[in-house]
């Protein structure tokens, strides 16, 4: 019961509230929820913000979140550790910058030639993603809940046309994920480096070439400033997922009412943020073509090869680690009938309108 | 602050409880909730079935929904109406089941050769669309709220091949929404039949042909035991939108956290429902395709000779209704963009996994 609730009642208000407050005092959960991402940031930042805000309206005042942009309580890729130690309660991020922790955190983000957004959101739902995205966060003592995606991405920038697989020959890039090992085993020089580097590096030279996410940020960032080829789409991030992690003793503590809160905030959420990037990307890429940038494909023959080099990564990764072979069997189960009926159903759908 | 609270703060608790108790019973808000469909049909019923459970186990009992399945209550085609006047106070169907009501109701659920599930919901939150919703919805005293979408639906069953358009003349076809209008320019006779008509209608071949949803709900409803061709994908339905409606007095009514609640529950379904179409529609097309069912496209003639008479038939309603009017061109701002875009980055996304 609210407190409003206890003013509207008339006579008994008075005594009622008068003995309720201290209860109340005691009854606000105050939670920490540091994110990797600089909060305002479109789409990737503002996930986290809309969830916040979300939670924050629905629990009137019982569960109360703060925000923390990336790098203020702690640096943008130990979210994940500072909730499982109980820095935090909550953080938000995006599973891949804890892939060092367990290979098997890049199904809950991307594969390559893998799901796209919608695909992924069934998988986790209906085909036993969830229950793999709890046990191995469980792990670590996390709850962890999808809360949007990037749709799908950019392929990256460059400066030069890829005309041909030796293109990619000593090219310095900056790419994440799994797509950059793959890259690695066609000679490109694949480095991570965290967002606010991944301009200043490419304009000073440092690197040759460098994806970041898709029009709507790439824009933002100033990567056309750079470079004026966009290869599109990824093969690498065909949607990046991000997440809502909870510590798990923390997350025990609440009530159900308080758990299904934050569930429906971080789903709520996923909707906003896919809707976001949709809508921003549509408009950028439109900005970005009319400002002179042209978009390429890859070559028919780089993709088999970028084909090729991403079933040898999986391979590799799921010998080296269970936890990644056993998501790679659901995965694929899958993935395995989407890709013939979203080659059916989806993508004719947006191609007829012509 | 929640009857379990005072139960856990002591000494205080037995006084407080025993004054708050009335004041509990008071503010337990009790809602009626009719859907338009069963409320067991996987996809369209079960988005009705997990909103309310959403609210309900976010509310703790402060606001209770109570569901009733499609005529339970009121008639299919009735529940905005039951809304409107207060039979109930919050309801859950699809939008173009009252285009009677104002034909710009068409744009909330879905328009042929227009806005993929995603599309529909980057446009209702980002680019106008839901202001325009609001508005519309409220000339009915109606609050909406998108809730779910069927993603992608089929084109229809039929019992013949289509090669031309003159194989649409004279032909009885179960078609809903606009794409009806469409086809009547095209020589069939359109039939809006309810969903639990469609099947017996085929069977005993008072019509000829049929669409219904797609994969999934087509295969749950039996429309493969009638016809073994099917057309896919939809021009007429590339995403149909459920929604969630509140009498507008009634929405007033709640505090602003239960409308939050509303709001969240209504968006987390819709993540639910588009996951739900999208995984088990891959699963149906494969076991429809294993059980013999031929998935043909419509050929560029017939496509074109559709988009044509899809423009006349928007053309003509937007010149009946100044709402519509205003929809089409809102929509069509973003539908502009998002169209090259879609094809260049998420349509090739799906194809290229191949």
């Amino acid at each position: 019961m609210k407190r409003r609730d206890f003013l509207k009642t008339g006579a008994i208000a008075a005594p009622a509230a008068a003995l309720a407050a201290p209860a109340i005092a005691q009854g606000v959960i105050e939670w920490k929820c540091p994110t990797s991402f600089p909060s305002k940031a479109p789409g990737i930042g503002t996930n986290a913000t809309t969830f916040v805000e979300r939670v924050n309206a629905m629990a009137d005042g019982r569960l109360k979140l703060k925000l923390y942009s990336g790098g203020e309580l702690v640096p943008a890729f130990a979210v994940e550790d500072a909730v499982q130690n109980g820095t935090a309660e909550i953080g938000h991020g995006t599973p891949y910058y804890n892939a060092g922790k367990n290979s098997a955190n890049h199904f809950f983000t991307t594969i390559p030639f893998g799901m796209t957004a919608t695909e992924m959101s069934a998988w986790l739902k209906f085909g036993g993603g969830q229950d793999l995205y709890d046990e191995i966060y469980g792990q670590r003592n996390l709850v962890p809940f999808n809360s949007g995606n990037s749709t799908v991405q950019a392929a990256g920038w460059f400066k030069k046309e890829i005309t041909s697989v030796e293109d990619f020959s000593g090219l310095n890039m900056r790419i994440a994920g799994l797509g950059g090992e793959a890259m690695r085993k066609l000679g490109v020089n694949a480095v991570l480096l965290p967002p606010t580097e991944i301009f200043p590096a490419f304009q000073s030279g440092a690197i040759d070439a460098a994806e970041w996410v898709g029009p709507m940020l790439d824009q933002a960032f100033g990567m056309n400033k750079v470079a004026d080829i966009c290869y599109a789409p990824a093969f690498h991030e065909p949607g990046a997922g991000l997440n809502v992690v909870v510590n798990k003793d923390a997350w025990e503590s609440l009530s159900p009412d308080l758990q299904a809160i934050i569930r429906n905030a971080a789903e709520a959420a996923e909707s906003e943020t896919i809707a976001q990037f949709e809508y921003f990307n549509a408009q950028a890429f439109k900005a970005l073509q009319d400002s002179g940038v042209m978009f390429k494909t890859f070559p028919e023959e780089v993709l088999a090869a970028l084909k090729t080099a991403v079933v040898e990564v999986l391979d590799e990764q799921a010998a080296a680690n269970p936890d990644f072979a056993r998501c790679l069997e659901s995965y694929n189960a899958y993935l395995s009938v989407a890709r013939p009926y979203s080659a059916a159903f989806s993508a004719p759908s947006m191609l007829q309108r012509g």
